[in-house]
């Protein structure tokens, strides 16, 4: 089994980039070139994981889901959040029927 | 800290509900209408994002990336994969430095 | 040949439907629900138009086209722009050589 | 007014570059990447769009929109379709009411 604890030391590298100099790594010029440019890889990392889902090729998906999931991460730490604030979200819905969930915010529990 | 645990919780159950009468939650009727639909989904959610950070709006931001992450395990659960594969592909690029990621396979390292 | 004056008719339509009470007609409720549940038609239907190019299904693909143009033109109506507007601009551009408008805004040429 | 002309222009231009070396233009390289290529840029210009909305900047949401159109107009030329059967799809459903519509289909009519 893997350890989950790879988003914690994603998310600190992540945190910490944001005071890194833009030449310095991937992650960091996209900082500097600012939320559209992040939310353009999130848009095409979205775009490329159903691509790979509707050729049916499993090992594709299951990297256009790491590059989807680690642009949202880049996007989280760019606004101050990390990981947590997303599982801490799905432990709260967990705890919520999904009747109760849907009636409550109109949104899909599990 | 939030255990990451609860993406394990998750994935079992959204593993489970893949043999789930359709009519019993939200994912089995989810599953029942298949990739598709599960796919437009993501797509959705993936749109929502961006209009959540657009409006700077992190409270929102928050619920739509755990909606995105929701969905895409989801996606993966329906294609007999789970957290585990792209935690696993997140851990493996963790052990490449950013220049030899990039040439290996033309994708953004950290 | 099919005459290019649907896209008259059609903008006049969305331009009326403006003033009309939203129970009247989808667009009238489109727009009262605003903004953001036109952009979320938008993006819908582009991830459609994606999923039907995927499957290789041409009649299929032709209709998702349709509507992703029908819900931008929404958009254009909202905003008090027409389809006037994006042809002009493609009409702008087809008088600039692909090396210039490059140079100019880096973005693409025919 | 604008003609439409433009559309019909635009067609012919992309039919032409079809046959084309992928050297002599963007598009005609854009074709010898193939569908996902182009795909990927109907994506791109999809999130720009909404992006350019949310940003209330109608100048740069008319850009958009033409760039959003003019990827799938090579879309449709890259599968031997064009502006005409988008127009007579819209025709088509001019002639049908909103409820006719819904009912045929389960799709927006205006």
């Amino acid at each position: 089994m893997v350890s989950a604890e790879i988003l914690e030391r994603l998310s600190a590298v992540l945190a910490e980039r944001r005071h890194a100099d833009p030449g310095t790594s991937y992650v960091a010029r996209l900082y500097a070139k600012g939320t559209d440019a992040i939310l353009k890889k999130v848009g095409e990392e979205a775009v490329e994981t159903i691509m790979a889902a509707k050729d049916g090729d499993k090992l594709h998906l299951v990297r256009e889901v790491a590059d989807l999931w680690f642009h949202t991460l880049v996007l989280l730490a760019h606004e101050g959040l990390s990981h947590e604030d997303v599982l801490a979200e799905l432990a709260r819905r967990e705890g919520i029927s999904g009747v109760e969930e849907k009636a409550s915010r109109n949104k899909p529990a599990v």
